[in-house]
């Protein structure tokens, strides 16, 4: 079978199918290396670096993270819960004299406890596999134990995720009176490239660029609450954009949905099939819940949709994601 | 009492005493406003930000953040553990096919547990309270009870860390052979101004900066092991470096040492008295346990000590601190 | 004001009032004297437990707890969430042969994190509060702070809770053909009575007993889904049933709803009134969310309501509550 | 290879010949059914509770928990850490009024994050592995995978650990003058006849019962600190017991050791080669970390060994182990 980039053309009886097809047509196994760890954040350089720091024009900068909170999506799919976050010691203590500490210091303390796929997040390579193998042609059983990713685990990109940004407002070009995609809309490479044009030459994407693209999925949950938000139905990127991601050497790419490609998926009986072909075999970075909105404001005000974008990970070892606030600095 | 610059004029009996009339020369407290939530991170504004964004060079990242694991340095003080990281789905479940997914999709999840306050951090304005009182001079039990803080938490500056930052090497600059200050050894207000001096212009201090100073401590525990590195004898800033941090209106200042100032404190009993003065009255938000080696090594190199910091808090909503991943930018 | 037990009598504008004339009434601060840290736990003695023993018949066992897992009924409030139960080890591991373990031995561990009030419980005396005191009469602020409950804790309940078991099905009595009891219904003193003299000598209630209270609202949830199981509406004791609870001198209650007594509460704006009397003022150790239905059945064929109850606390160091499964020996 | 009861007659460099001849030894697959998940729990029976509860003549009860608190014995092998016990609303809250309720009520809540290893624990049939397989014959991974114990979870023995208790005070038989046996000392199975020979006929051991092996190793970690009682060397039993423990139809074992089994293991390169044999071979359930101090003392007061134990299991679903509060009631 042949990858196709027209959604019309996929056999929804076929998913295994068609991943079988991309996963062979986009592999990037050995591109770096049989050691590589990082895959496409290996299309990030220095150079690339230095003409994203040169994007900063205002020095306006935007958070694009959610709040970390028990107000988040999560409603407990396969234990993923919203984060806990308690006191281990507070200013009421402290007020009052209860805390044995001398010179009337008083200090608070706290704790977080949450899936590290909860919120505004970057997966890992290790995050996903396909038919039992993990990034560049691993085991699965190899890289990913109980003890954590001890391969590919998100502290190899402690320092990696800092490149030009460029945000795709696919949400304003596709329904520019709401700005909001309708659930079940799978966004095209076509389209993905239409958008591009519209929004003018700042938005060009290529190598080791960090692709953001609004779906205005999460404007809608903020005004009509979470509902399915976390795994329901929400516009994303079609199956059929793997060719599109592969070529266009992007180093990562996020989404302001649960799920980054389009859901329900494609195909009948299928479960993020994008996700199996883009990470363990392209070695693409995806992040997940990323709030769009108001840099999305920022960059149609400006009529400029390219920055720099720093999105750290916390280098938790063995990890196969992590929570991100990632800023884009204009 | 007038607050000191020389360690020596300390009453090593009086640290309330002391604590008081730092508190009271250095107070920010109205400076911003009534309603003033992040303290000297007001000094950094969108032009700081240009400017910082202009000092990178190279295009090389150097990531100032430790390892996130149970290796971490924490003994329990407090209920101050390491970070427990586990997972809730595994390579070798997905390799054994027992996921339940169709068409050979495998993934894996995982969850982490952990103080805020574990590992590379930044300690929020919540975190210390002087005499029953918050940041801005609010009643402590007014801003953290057990909720978490309900005024300055961690998640007002989810936009704010990004500004020049600064390497002092004290280690390098007091113990040129070692690069590693011994324990109980207090910094000075002249060492430090004495270092800017010896590094050189790209060194010099001012409004809004971050302000990094190693003193090798850290170092010295990767080779040695990390014994008492959280909570034991360190080298750090002196008590009487408050008005220096105060005068130089830095927006914020982290070391590689777990407590920021020198331990054992420079009274007989005392806690943290630093911490005392520039947290809840002057409004400064401190990093600590940053791990500042290869970016020392980046920078003398170079022999320029500035470049852009970006070290974005994670908003868990109501935290008095966060994990933080720093990245320097050369 | 004197307490009621007749519900018709409540003013349901006036809880405060209500709560206090109960509180004065019936609350036993001193009875055991001034360092009492176990309330009415103090009526089970030595021959009360040889009693107990005795009653074993048939050494049938019926375990009342429900299932600890993320299918249980929380929705975070107040950040009450599901028990989260993940693995540090598995078998897929040990069989994969990833361990790092010698001649062929393979392990599993795990971790759980969950509020102590998640499921199956008991409420310490350090649970609830009367207008800031706490049991016995100390501040409540004395007594739990951010370190748990330093004086109360559930640790000191650890040998306490062995004794005669009583059920009252009032589910079976009040409602015969459905056995469940419709939310809001408030049990008074008088039904309990007549629930006693209806299922005959067996449940008979006195000092030290503990009292199992079925109103059927577990068996409705399990039919049909949580919904509110947590929190919402159910049948349970009426705040006027303080005076019965009193002078039954029982040493523990625990019933199969959420909250033990009728909900919503029977003011117009309330929140659990009955609490607020029987745990900080009666010192009465409350338990809830217990699985009374095999119970019931066991009962019922036996015509016998009594039995020996081994309901052990988890000796967890200052907590206000502990997971329980409690045990009815027939 | 026959098994051997003689500790000098064992290879230290063959544990795994040993094993596997005493595990074709003393298997038990298929002895309760293709389906069973309680192994040894099947010898309790109702008669035998009905026998347990008749030893109850005294109304005492001991609690043979340790404490469950960050002042436990773990140190992060395996990431295994002490019990985190925070708050979710504490008493100071309430006193100040902060909380938000009305009428003067206030609350406090808790949350526990701990590994169900940490503490005084039973063991479940899921925790051991033997050259990959679980209990019963089964494939560890058809058995424990990430979501847990699929089939012999900790839930299957919520109404089974009830029965007559006995108490070996292997501690004091061996080492009168001390109570306390020494680190690396194999206690055999003439050891323990030899025990319960001397302890007289209250001790005798059979089918069904509950068996507690106390070697005054954690009343030496009381006296001393903790040091090593987690994982290190301690008494315990020997590899060579596993024909007594086979032999005598007991139900269940416990310690007041980390491990059950002598450490250093009687072999020079192994870890836990009994638990190999008895867990998933003999379908023993394995108690660890007991507290059976006060319990000793209680017996020898008494002349009697015997007693009702109950040591109900928390039903986490899914666990391969419980924490347990066991009460013996003599």
């Amino acid at each position: 079978m042949t990858p196709t980039e027209d959604p019309q053309e996929l056999d929804r009886a076929d998913p295994a199918g068609h991943i079988a097809a991309a996963a062979e047509a986009y592999r990037n196994w050995g591109r770096w290396g049989e050691d590589d760890v990082v895959g496409t954040l290996n299309f990030i350089d220095d150079a690339k670096r230095r003409t994203a720091a040169g994007l900063v024009q205002d020095g306006l900068v935007v958070s694009l993270a959610q709040s970390f909170d028990m107000d988040g999506p999560q409603k407990g799919w396969r234990r993923r819960t919203n984060p806990v976050h308690t006191m281990l010691d507070t200013g009421t203590d402290a007020e009052r004299g209860a805390q044995g500490f001398p010179h009337g210091i008083g200090g608070a303390d706290d704790v977080i406890a949450m899936p590290l796929q909860c919120s505004t997040q970057w997966d890992g390579l290790g995050h996903i596999f396909d038919r039992g193998f993990a990034w560049n042609g691993r085991r699965a059983g190899d890289v990913v134990t109980s003890d954590g990713d001890l391969v590919t685990g998100i502290e190899h990109t402690a320092d990696r995720l800092v490149s030009r940004g460029v945000l795709l407002d696919l949400g304003a070009f596709l329904r520019p009176e709401t700005g909001e995609i309708e659930d079940g809309y799978a966004i095209t490479a076509a389209e993905l490239d239409a958008c591009i044009a519209a929004q003018g030459p700042t938005s060009g994407v290529g190598r080791g660029d960090i692709v953001l693209v609004r779906t205005g999925r999460l404007a809608r949950a903020r005004r009509e609450g979470w509902g399915d938000y976390a795994g329901g139905p929400s516009a994303g990127l079609s199956f059929t954009t793997a060719g599109w991601l592969h070529r266009s050497e992007i180093a990562a790419i996020a989404t302001d949905t649960w799920g980054f490609e389009v859901r329900p998926n494609e195909f009948d009986a299928a479960f993020q099939p994008l996700h199996q072909v883009v990470i363990p075999n392209m070695g693409l970075t995806v992040g997940e819940m990323w709030d769009l909105d108001r840099l999305a404001d920022a960059c149609r005000e400006r009529g400029r949709w390219e920055f720099l974008l720093t999105a750290a990970t916390i280098p938790i070892t063995g990890a196969v994601g992590s929570p991100v606030n990632p800023l884009a600095i204009l």
